[in-house]
């Protein structure tokens, strides 16, 4: 196969864009992407401070480099979780790709804020990865805001976002289908969050993490039996199979007829006010972060 | 396994309702998930004259013999299309079936009608199932209309429903999930219609077909590619074999959640009038099935 832009011999095979690409011109078909999904969903403003979050995987590696590439200059942000065996990996791997490329980088450290997860695994009965993610959510936003950032975006790409709308309408969620979007504004004390790879698949974003000798960890979470939406993202990868390209036109699709229907009926919002400790948007009078972090003071 | 009900030895085993049954109890089971239907989506009123649409496959003789048993007493409509080596073997399976039950059947000829199908296909350039599709609905809504049926009643069941309605979502067709449904009410000139074993997965109607004697069709249509879906139905059946129920549960959701989200912004329906010929609803001034007729017609 030949690239389809330069016709030299093609490295990257994409069915559907029924294309092949060799590095160069993939790498700028790649940034080409990001900036599509940027422009169209109207993301980021010229003077807007970024924020990426920055786990260590190559996702969120991906789009930070796919970021500075572009002429934006984002600042990382890492939280240290401290589970023994994959935070450090995943602490460092992020220092060194940013300092390596000289990128600014703020390490949310969860032991200093009271939140270490072994311990909360230990304290808290309910599923440790939703907690988890509770947490990191409401880190990421906590700096966004109190540090003064515009936009916080993170690496979900394609794969993640079909697989997450599939679960949502198998379940008819019209909630969480109102909300799911690669671009949701700031309201409610939420800060704006965007989601630049979310025209790309998951295979692009290794593709381009590997073409631009991007280290990243692969090392899984202990705490996790797997990474989440597995068994749907089969079933989506054997539907592009068949028909390359459903997985973007399922998803553009939502955005431009699904969501739009259930944002009409999302009329019954929760009321939000500051958390009474923290100052993040809760529905009740302390944040479910603050609860757990004083459930572990207590003992 | 035991049936849950009599604890005898069970016959059919049912992941999604988590049971296995008897052949009595099976039958019991199925008879209750019409009815169930019937009474939730109210789909028949006591004084209604029903239309039962027979193809000679598994699924309308099912629903016939369903009906029949819980009491009501629906008369058959079999569309002869004249496909040489299928319509022959299927008018022959219906007649067989209606008159061993002694039950009244309408046969709706189409070389009568002017349409045979292998000529229709000769002289019509469109791919000819959707075109056959169009013919044989044109003739079950004609016949309900002209001889007073009050309701349409056809075989769908829960697999076809769900794969129908995987292909809209993945779509997002608007049209076409608004107008999805089991039990559809008369309007702009069309007859009431209802799909009496939405609830019932094809297994189950298979199930049904052999423990009630049911002598059913086989034969493939030769102009066909093989049935329609197939590759949604693969897809589905594996999301039911991961978690039982997934199918029902998607369904039923979408006509609670899914569906009125796109029913209100279904605002803009195409103006409808009697066709000039056969005076069924077009949005020309000749329906479809005319036009197809009078090309067959000239020459």
């Amino acid at each position: 196969m030949k690239c389809r832009r330069c016709k030299a011999l093609a490295a990257v095979a994409l069915p559907s864009h029924h294309a092949g690409f060799c590095p160069d011109c993939f790498r700028k078909f790649f940034l080409k992407q990001v900036e599509t999904a940027i422009r169209r969903k109207k993301m980021i403003l010229p003077e807007d401070k970024i924020l990426v979050a920055l786990s260590g995987g190559k996702d969120s590696l991906a789009l930070m480099e796919a970021l500075t590439r572009l002429g934006y200059q984002p600042v990382g942000l890492h939280v240290d979780l401290k589970i023994p065996g994959s935070s450090d990996v995943a602490r460092k791997t992020v220092e060194d790709f940013c300092s390596r490329r000289g990128l600014r980088l703020i390490v949310a450290d969860m032991e200093e804020w009271g939140l270490p997860i072994p311990e909360v695994r230990r304290k808290v009965k309910r599923p440790i990865c939703s907690i988890c993610g509770k947490i990191k959510r409401h880190a990421f936003n906590r700096i966004a805001l109190e540090q003064g950032f515009d936009v916080l975006a993170t690496g979900h790409n394609l794969d993640d976002e079909t697989a997450r709308l599939f679960a949502n309408t198998l379940r008819w969620d019209e909630a969480h289908m109102a909300g799911q979007s690669p671009s949701l504004p700031a309201e409610n004390g939420f800060a704006r969050k965007i989601k630049p790879l979310y025209r790309l698949s998951e295979f692009e974003t290794a593709a381009f993490a590997f073409l631009t000798d991007i280290e990243y960890t692969t090392a899984p979470c202990p705490y996790s039996r797997g990474a989440s939406f597995t068994a749907h993202k089969a079933l989506l990868a054997q539907l592009e199979a068949r028909s390359p390209g459903s997985k973007i036109s399922f998803y553009e699709g939502f955005l431009e007829r699904g969501r739009p229907a259930f944002q009409n009926r999302d009329s019954d919002k929760e009321q939000l006010a500051p958390c009474q400790y923290c100052g993040m948007p809760t529905s009740a009078g302390a944040c479910g972060v603050c609860r757990v972090r004083q459930l572990l003071q207590q003992s």
